[in-house]
């Protein structure tokens, strides 16, 4: 029996290294990338699917069309506009399984063989294993605290062959929790636009920002059409029922919605309508607004706890929002090994930074998850790494 | 901005030209593959719902594994082997976002671009879509009212170069109806195993029989482990839900897994949940034997409205089971050019039975659904089409 190429290509041992250490349920995870349970709104969504079950029935329970729910991308246009100052008509917007299927399906759709996708130093995970499958060759651009270099980013979209794909992910990245500045969001947005190369914009985690407004997104600059923005409801209200979007221009969407067509037919109706149904009945603003609250607490019992239990060799980088904190470690040190040795013997896990990188090297790096742990596990968590890197630098 | 082959490769023009023609509210439709909504247990659902968000809090809204909720698929095993004879463990079946999104990893996994796959002669119009999206060229095997005839798919196995899959659908074929007898399913797993090709049995309409017991599936002949079997809840208890499953052998099925985690992570654990709730509180056994009712009395509202208003020339296929009855128009009469004119002067629309062959030719069927419609608008898009058939033959 033989198998595609694309089997080879992917590669799962990260993800699934991981998976199997955080399953054992003496192992306090510091390792996830999911927002805490006890936060969902649950009375909230069974209010919801009442309304929504006897408004509509068994229209609720149909089969529904690939775009997804009108309702829900009026719903979502309307917050592009409000929280990215991005206009958008519902009619640019495709629902999508989970961003992650929109990453599937960008690889599907742009990707060859042998072809190449520029990211950030480090990148998401995800996105690696969903553009692996299509056969990209991944080029890192360099990136410091406010994003991609635009320098870099200029020579390598001029200099490489076979450019087919720009991914980023501007706010509170997965890993590191950059947040690119508004200069480079516009620098970005013109330099594809220059260039005609489709970039994906991927934001789960915007909102989940702990001081001011939101930057406007990088879409928001697009005047060439070649940004694809990608937004979820996993981060801001129910990862468990997979909505997500996507936004581009019409000859984008069309080639998306073909291949959502082909992948999964159509999304979840009752989730769709569900979620505009809360939108109808109670304040999603207020609900995000609760969700950074508590968000940021624990962030700030990660950092006081790392103040005291870290080593001065560990440093980590505070972020302004989202879910994840990045520690760096001294050069030479490999946290695959810390990691081992953490979930064995100290029964505490987290990411080692290596799994980000596109190409390999970089393997002193470290992600903290703190959106799903709460504050005293939090602590001794940050307490048990510290005895360890103590011991290990 | 340049696009990946597999845009080129994949062609919705049919789907697309039916959808935009059953999107008129004033066509009366028998172009559907869908079932009945005012027949979904929305009541059973809604109690379903408040069950699991009570039990099991915000654990109901969260991710969950790519495999699927272990009850779920508990429940699954039991059933196929309740149903179709086909000895299974929990652990052998992953779940899918309808059977869509598996026929589309059974592409992602098998195919390369000029990969070869066997398929009946017509075959469902989803799998053309998702396999040619991976470079799928498709050789029809010859197919006769007890499935796919024997003697050719061996010749096609030990002849052509390059076959990678065989993909099969033999409980009430979407779009002929036809049912496989058991010798030809014993022998279709005899000849798969001894060719090493691994084949995809796919059945959303197994349970929807009129009359009797469902045979044994094709799996529960599989000795060599190459067939993988599609099951799916679309059509016995909701679509929109997107639940479905595949088993297979444990190298199939990790390397289907891993790429459902590519694509959307995980299935909708709250529709999981639901299911597997409304099994423990309901009875779908009999849900299922009510929709059988109600469709054969559909069934029979069409095929006596054809012997009323049909011309001898038009010949139907009754099923026993299923959504769709399969008309013969005498050869040379082209099914696409009447479809165009019962959408604009009868407002009836149909599926033209060409969109289902994987090579061309073979215009002279069409595709009734029955399901969907009740049934005096069944006798009344029968009547019209009549009218334009005897115009037209």
């Amino acid at each position: 029996m033989e198998f595609s190429q694309r089997v080879a290509w992917s590669d799962s041992s990260d993800v699934a290294a991981i998976l199997k250490a955080v399953s054992d349920p003496e192992i306090l995870s510091l390792a996830g990338g999911i927002p805490a349970p006890e936060l969902f709104p649950v009375e909230e969504v069974k209010a919801a699917t009442t309304v929504v079950i006897d408004r509509e029935g068994g229209r609720a329970l149909q089969y529904s069309s690939s775009q997804g729910d009108p309702r829900l991308r009026s719903m979502i246009a309307r917050r592009m506009a409000e929280k990215y100052r991005t206009p958008a008509e519902p009619d640019q917007i495709l629902i999508t399984n989970g961003s992650q299927q929109a990453l599937d399906i960008a690889g599907k759709v742009f990707l060859d063989e042998g072809s190449v996708v520029l990211c950030e130093s480090p990148t998401y995970l995800g996105a690696l294993g969903a553009f692996r499958t299509y056969g990209a060759r991944f080029i890192e651009v360099e990136t410091d605290d406010d994003g991609m270099v635009m320098e870099d980013l200029e020579r390598k979209l001029r200099d490489v062959q076979g450019v087919r794909l720009v991914y980023v992910n501007p706010d509170f990245q997965n890993p590191t929790g950059i947040d690119w500045s508004v200069e480079r969001r516009r620098a970005f947005a013109r330099l594809v636009g220059e260039y005609d190369v489709p970039a994906v914009e991927d934001n789960p985690y915007g909102e989940l920002r702990f001081e001011g407004a939101c930057p406007p997104s990088i879409k928001s600059f697009d005047e060439k059409g070649t940004v694809i923005s990608l937004g979820s409801f996993s981060k801001i209200f129910c990862p468990g029922m997979r909505v997500a979007w996507m936004m581009a221009c019409p000859d984008i969407l069309m080639a998306f919605m073909d291949m959502k067509q082909n992948d999964i037919l159509c999304s979840s109706t009752l989730h769709q309508a569900q979620i505009v149904a809360y939108d109808e009945m109670f304040d999603l603003d207020a609900h995000v607004r609760r969700l950074c609250d508590v968000y940021k607490k624990r962030l700030n019992a990660l950092l006081e706890a790392v103040d005291e239990h870290f080593p001065q060799e560990a440093s980590v980088r505070p972020p302004l929002g989202g879910l994840f904190a990045w520690v760096s470690l001294p050069e030479g040190v490999n946290a695959r090994e810390i990691f081992a040795e953490a979930v064995t013997r100290h029964k505490v896990a987290f990411v080692p930074g290596g799994a980000f990188f596109a190409e390999s090297g970089h393997e002193n790096f470290m992600r903290l998850n703190f959106s799903a742990v709460p504050e005293d596990r939090l602590r001794e968590g940050i307490r048990r790494l510290g005895l360890l890197l103590r011991q290990s630098l």
